[in-house]
């Protein structure tokens, strides 16, 4: 322990120099050849003590060792070419259990391996998940380490499988140290201090939280929920700190009103239609009286797309409503919709329900969408057929008036496009 | 719940008449229907149900219902040849990220993602476990079914990581659901109920289970130890209900005297050398006057292979401790011991310390090994370094006096061999 | 702890001299004198530490010690006679606050104190329990003992108050050192290992304890339940181990079949009435199938009853059934009714519903009550009217069929007698 | 419940006119008669029931309505004049065990039996404690409300045994819940939010409180350490929120440095001296580094005594501190020091060794001490001479710094009080 606080000073005290650099990517060399030790055979019998020290390697690199780790990652642990084509060759001539089973070896990066050896030691998940974020922030300037990152995202979506995930509901007697990390994370509207989140959690709310048995005291993904007697149209209510709490056995619609992804690590690995779907089941049981499961949602993309088509035009609030309603449900980007919200709510089976002016006045809701919001609704009988048509049909399943509005706005955008839009 | 109910009835009343086989099979079809289903697309929105409908349907499988579920899943799920080889071909011209992902998609077995999915229902884990254990059944009759094990055993393998499971006493204070499991499961000294168990977890005894987070009342191996004085050479005191419970602050010697794995859906996904090393280690903290961590083992090939090897002859005494050397330290298979308990501790890096004469006078000890039974010793410091001889030297390190014993026969093997023996 | 060890050899080796009888007294005059510290205000200050060693030294008494020390505590440890007198004579005079407090201060016995003191060490709560336990065997030979006891009784009493009381269900996720308490301490239907309990724990069974926070480990009380179609008439089936387990959600009669109060040092601290209610009441809102709540209880007084009663006279089965019930209804004692079971039933609200012949064959069922049982019956609603009409009229709330049967016999006992009985 | 709501409503509307007071004297009159028939036999078998309905038949009624309900528990529930002297005069005469149980029974306030059943009501623990801090707050208008809290005061002595407290601690990982109750609660060194009281948790301190088995929510009174390396002299470092996290395994000192007790309901019952022994000795147990274990505490009454005895005087920085040592070391009142944290202190058993100048300048601790502020120390050892010392003789075991610092100002004192001072 001493020795490596030496040797920390010294590659401090030579960080001027440029002797560093190198200092991090000897660090990085021992890393990886210790992760080849991992995953062979001797690694069986020292695995617990190897992972512990290829943990404690990782966390103690420094970026430049950390750069020169990840390219070995991406270079050194793939599958081998030769091997690769030898075994797809056998395996076309013979899909044999024997051919099988060499495909699969050789397929398999050695990478998985490694990480599935440092996933032993005490907080290995946690340093995988570390691990990942670190690759895609890297994978800007380095474009080959995302094979490591798809090796990363495979192994972490198999571990974070829903079956895995343990639904937890979040009040006030929850410990101090998770509520502090919803504060941190909550990324729809800001969480300012414990008061504020105090009121979130009073018995008119509600807020669950996936977490994995590995990380106990991380949530994964949060959803926070308001007991209202209507679908709302304003988020300002919902948020306002010094609200009267309602009685939630009388409440006739339950908003989804944020949801958060807490890992960036985690990446890719969806949660949330599970979530929803979890907690509107487990709420239609609890509180017989909701009729309505909706969000009350932000259409982060609108005003961006609005500039680009509509250009210098000044659109009138009746025609950015219908623009709101267009951009919706007719914005597509190879199979999807083109707003990222849209495209999480309507893939899950969600019906686009309505557009609300002036729901979010916040300078960031004026910024992203005029300041409109829109709410999905979750009706649990239909969200098959409604996925169905979204994903089969291109097809947003959603309200009269949406569609109205929709409609009535396509000769401005066809006159912005200088072209007629035929029918999808 | 009762159309099913009639359902069963109907099948129960056709199944001496071979209807039945064809109910099942339909039933078979349905459920490879619905993983296709599942693994598609649309599974996505829909997967928390499409799953448990998968689990419910496998669950009621008959016998041949399975057999031509399993024989669906060897054919139809397996890696198309024809993608694999075109991948293989283009990762091999040029490894890109690309064409990496590309290879890792379309060799990546569909089972693998039916079997994910089939997980995120409640009882999921556990009936994949179960779906192995019984693919490794009809594994005899159908080997073709191979492929599927394999798929599963990488799958279980990665989730079953060490990482993910967690290490807990067993003592009186265990739920009786779980003790009884454990008289259940016991694999080495038969558990002659309640009474018996708790003496084996009275003060001067331990015993240590891992469980995975999934299956929070399944014990996924456990292991049992006494405190003693020294090294033990008959197991009898240490079973016996009867004896005076010592003190385990003045012991000397922790003896594992009972290691049993109980999930046969997790063969091949080996935890007992976690399991061994984490407890010698917590015990060293716990028990600073415990000097020797060893096992008392039996040794259950010996018996069969002396009578292959020396045929009709009836060795007396000493040359039978010298033959349960010879074959603990000379017989070897494939680059492993070729008794499987030795197999699994010289693997670990344990030490062949002493070869006890009627240690287990048991009708089960007589008949696998004359009684005898073997101390490994596991000297943590030394485990690397055994481990190390044992893997790339193929030598099995052990006391002077085995040695000796193992030396003491080499004219009688040779003799029954009819060769001379040229060191290893 | 050595040098107690080394007394404790001596105090053995001299026990036939007689020498040992002056140790125990020593020890317990030890005791006695610590007692009167810790309840001085010096024992504020070094409670826990006197608290602790008087616990130990009470623990280490030997019988003649503790013979010797229950005397002392009677003796010496009540209140004062003449300050008794004087703040009688001035709370007489002027019930003031500060009379008030005085004769409150001077009443209360310090053993009291000395009593609360002790409970504040470790493992304080057991030893009370204990302590009382061995003061009740002791009265017998001691009447005067009568003031420790009835000390003991008031204190735990108030301490064991059902608003400390926490209700658990026990199954077969039990901890096994609790479950083996219920195998101990069953003093209805004897429980003939784990494997019959676990017959009883089943999911057509229920079993409820009540627990301490001070005795974790401890039932105080518990009630065994069965879900069953009917009122049963017979106990056999209900013990059987090998009956079919039913639906639970099916049952219409929920069958309290066995009671059992736990701890002799508790006795007279009555928690049955609270527990039967208790689970009564969560019976009905979890299961709501259930409409009658029951019990099938023995008559343990009953034989010996019609013994002293009819002398030589050799009753038909008629008669014998017609006896149970005047025995259950007419006979009273000190406004109680005779026989302890109805007592207790009837005192908490139950009606009497019927006799029922040969319903425990067991040797003990026939030496107690020729093999007969009752049904009592709790109707949540007429609780309260039924115990008025047992408490203050004195009169047994009973079926008309119970009724009949008691009218019928009232010739044989009149006969046996000599004398006509008078309407109560 | 709706009718309780309507009469809710009528008592409101009626508030202003004075008919309010009859409904809350009528409500009042209710619950006495309800607590008569609960300390009945009758209140045995529907007891939990009728608890229930006294709890909440108390917690409806009004300001007027206890008052009332405090009055009649003072005048009615009090033990009988007549009944007291006449068992008196039984047990002086012959205090036998039926008489000494008479007496028992006369003498005991049917107030306390009413309040045990009350207690039987889920919440009733904290229905009483409410009920005694009202009372007291009462009492100051009306001294003969004495009589209701001394019982209570007894009762609840008796109930909050520390054999029945938990020791916990608490940190980050708390219900927000029981921190948000600290926050409320302290009493020494506010605490300003959240972030203020996460410095306060993190590794260089520790908070303990006790709990209540009853009261899971409610922490009963809390210390807070830091872990510093010399006995501190001045409480600001202490208090910063940004200041650096030491390692606790390197500290010499532990500062208990806030003590809260939290119930203004269990006034009397005092915790504090086992909480800091307790926590002194599992710190002892957990950092072997800790040698020291001390409080900076206030001097409270300081101020006040300086003005009130040296009248105008302006004594200057040496004659401040020499009256601290004085004011703490002689000044006694009713055989317990003047002071009131010195008399907590002192009573346990500590020593005061040093008198800090500016420790506390905040307008609080200028205000009660000029600013000053004093180490008790704690040495495990001594406690019990030093309390001794402290009860038997009046003698303040102090540093020999202390002693000086007293000597030196007795020459003022006796000035202003014009007569020397002889020795005590």
């Amino acid at each position: 322990m001493s020795a490596r606080t030496l040797f920390d000073r010294i590659v401090g005290s030579l960080a001027a120099t440029g002797v560093v650099k190198h200092a991090g990517k000897r660090r990085a060399d021992r890393l990886a050849g210790l992760l080849r030790t991992l995953i062979s055979e001797r690694g069986e019998a020292t695995g617990a003590v190897l992972a512990r020290r290829a943990v404690a390697l990782y966390r103690g690199l420094d970026p430049s060792g950390r750069e020169h780790f990840f390219a070995r990652l991406a270079s050194e642990f793939s599958p081998d070419r030769e091997e690769v084509l030898a075994a797809a060759n056998a395996y076309h001539a013979d899909p044999s259990p024997a051919h099988f089973a060499t495909l699969q070896r050789v397929t398999e990066p050695p990478r998985q391996e490694a990480f599935r050896r440092m996933n032993m030691a005490p907080g290995g998940t946690a340093a995988l998940l570390d691990l990942r974020r670190e690759v895609i922030a890297a994978m800007k300037a380095h474009p080959e380490l995302a094979v490591v990152d798809l090796d990363l995202a495979h192994l972490l979506g198999s571990w974070f499988n829903r079956g895995f995930l343990e639904l937890r509901r979040i009040d006030w007697s929850t410990p101090a140290a998770i509520l502090e990390k919803l504060i941190e994370y909550e990324a729809v509207h800001e969480i300012r201090g414990f008061p504020d989140l105090k009121r979130r959690l009073e018995r008119d709310r509600r807020c669950f939280a996936f977490f994995h048995p590995a990380l106990p005291g991380e949530p994964l993904i949060f959803v926070e929920v308001a007991f209202v007697n209507e679908l709302p149209a304003d988020v300002a209510p919902i948020l306002a700190m010094e609200s009267v709490v309602g009685d939630p056995r009388r409440a006739r619609c339950a908003v989804f009103y944020s949801i958060t992804s807490c890992q960036p690590g985690l990446r890719g690995v969806s949660f949330g239609n599970f979530l929803i779907k979890q907690v509107a089941s487990d709420l239609h049981a609890e509180l017989p009286s909701i009729k309505v499961f909706a969000t009350l949602s932000p259409i982060p993309g609108l005003r961006a797309w609005v500039k680009r088509t509509l250009k210098d035009l000044e659109p009138d609030r009746a025609t950015l409503e219908g623009l709101a309603a267009w951009y919706l449900t007719r914005e597509w980007d190879g199979g999807h919709a083109l707003d990222p919200v849209a495209r999480f709510h309507l893939g899950n089976g969600a019906r686009l329900d309505r557009i609300n002016w002036m729901a979010d006045g916040s300078s960031k809701g004026l910024a992203q969408s005029f300041g409109m919001m829109v709410n999905y609704v979750y009706e649990l009988g239909d969200v098959e057929r409604n996925h169905e048509e979204y994903v089969k049909r291109h097809r947003v399943v959603c309200s009269g008036a949406v569609e109205r509005l929709a409609n009535g706005v396509q000769p401005v955008v066809e006159k912005a496009r200088g072209a007629p839009i035929s029918p999808s």
